[in-house]
């Protein structure tokens, strides 16, 4: 956390201004709007990039995904968010972090915005995991949009993915597992083949609370299981050992590179 | 490993008669012809069983999981096998136990089979894993069956599961992760909806080499991811205590009586 006179002039009320896990970047929060979560983190982690090119990330948020994504390749990225106040912070974050030539925020609607020049190597995304009908709505518009399907449901999603990114090229996502089924049907109506998936577990005895799938435009169906991700110990509180080097870039096995060429169609 | 005079007159050529884990059981074994493995004993202890009724053991080879149910449930269990050689065995090993009253043998082809009387509550099937193209085939044809799609699909074992199992009953598989996707795709098209799922990885670090899953005939598509099973310790040689634990029956809470009927449709 480091908020200095300087950045005072970046920050609208109730916001406050992040460190960025261990690397030298900062990122502009809001408990009331949106702060990331440790979802958005693995799923930087584990998406199937390419060395460059062009990536796109969809659900942006406050952009935590796309600036991560700039620590493990060249690629440009482009940005979706539906939400002017988020694509406001995504953009005045990015500004902080000089990385304007290298993210671009489109605030945009995913299920009506077409890319404007061709297709894209490889689309992240974390997309809001609860059905519309689902949970409580005491949250004010921002969470509500970001938690539930009020403005793109997981059809929408796939479809925006695939249509979005080139034949060859990755599509990795972070969502709920009891939605699995779901996902994978709907991404391989949309000739995206699941090909490497994680599960997230909070403790090694517990239910795993998130999944990491990573699909393969046009790629012939086969998938690898990775070993699990236990978040805490047996108390339930400390970070394991293993959770902390992934958060922290520490440990590179969790990423596939696309440039590795190691899938086959 | 129990072998003595009286049981000499049961074995054939080239079998042995091991003990069945803890319990007071024996079955016939045979390397050239089939052994159980680790994953017949995930299976019986995962699947998901009435405590009366009907089961369905659909690809039993030497009868190993219908043995193994008849420890959890008080169900009859018929037991289908394509092979003669294979379908004698399990019948031997049923008398053996004086079981003939709880399980019996159809020698039959499971893609023609349908039930004589009824359908079924649950439904249990370790089918071959691998394509029809794929592996060496260096084995003889009771190891090809039991491995390859030779006398089977997995669509054709899908689409008899959904054939036997009545609607709110359960199917539970045990298969390769690698063929998840379709599996489940499979499973979906035949209004089996997956419900439970366990992956079985080899060291905590290892991607996973086994699958279980236990779906429902009529639910609603929302499926629990349960904790891992890891088999080796650190070494690699030496079983962890949880799987000890499942696989000689100490740990109840791998299976879901659908006595509960804590499912929702």
């Amino acid at each position: 956390m480091a908020e200095t006179a300087n950045t005072d002039a970046i920050l609208q009320p109730g916001e406050r201004l992040d460190d960025l896990l261990s690397y030298d970047m900062r990122i502009i929060q809001s408990s009331e709007v949106f702060s990331f979560s440790l979802d958005a983190v693995l799923l930087a982690r584990f998406a199937a990039l390419p060395p460059r090119g062009r990536i796109l990330d969809l659900c942006t948020g406050n952009g935590v995904i796309p600036l991560l994504l700039t620590t493990r390749t060249s690629a440009c990225v482009d940005a979706v968010e539906i939400q002017p106040r988020l694509a406001d912070m995504a953009r005045r974050s990015i500004r902080l972090n000089g990385l304007e030539e290298r993210i671009s925020v489109i605030e945009d609607d995913l299920r009506a915005w077409t890319p404007p020049n061709g297709e894209y190597d490889a689309v992240t995304v974390n997309p809001p995991y609860m059905p519309l009908q689902s949970g409580d709505r005491k949250e004010n518009i921002h969470q509500a949009m970001a938690r539930h399907e009020i403005g793109c449901t997981l059809e929408d999603v796939v479809a925006a993915c695939a249509r979005c990114v080139k034949t060859g090229g990755r599509v990795s996502m972070v969502h709920r597992p009891s939605r699995l089924v779901e996902i994978t049907e709907a991404m391989r109506r949309h000739r995206l083949e699941p090909k490497r998936m994680r599960f997230v577990h909070p403790r090694s005895d517990a239910e795993a609370n998130m999944v990491l799938i990573d699909a393969l435009k046009g790629g012939r169906p086969e998938v690898r299981l990775l070993p699990p991700i236990i978040v805490y110990k047996g108390d339930g509180r400390t970070y394991t050992e293993e959770l902390l080097d992934i958060f922290y870039g520490r440990r590179t096995e969790l990423a596939d590179s696309t440039g590795k060429q190691e899938e086959q169609r």
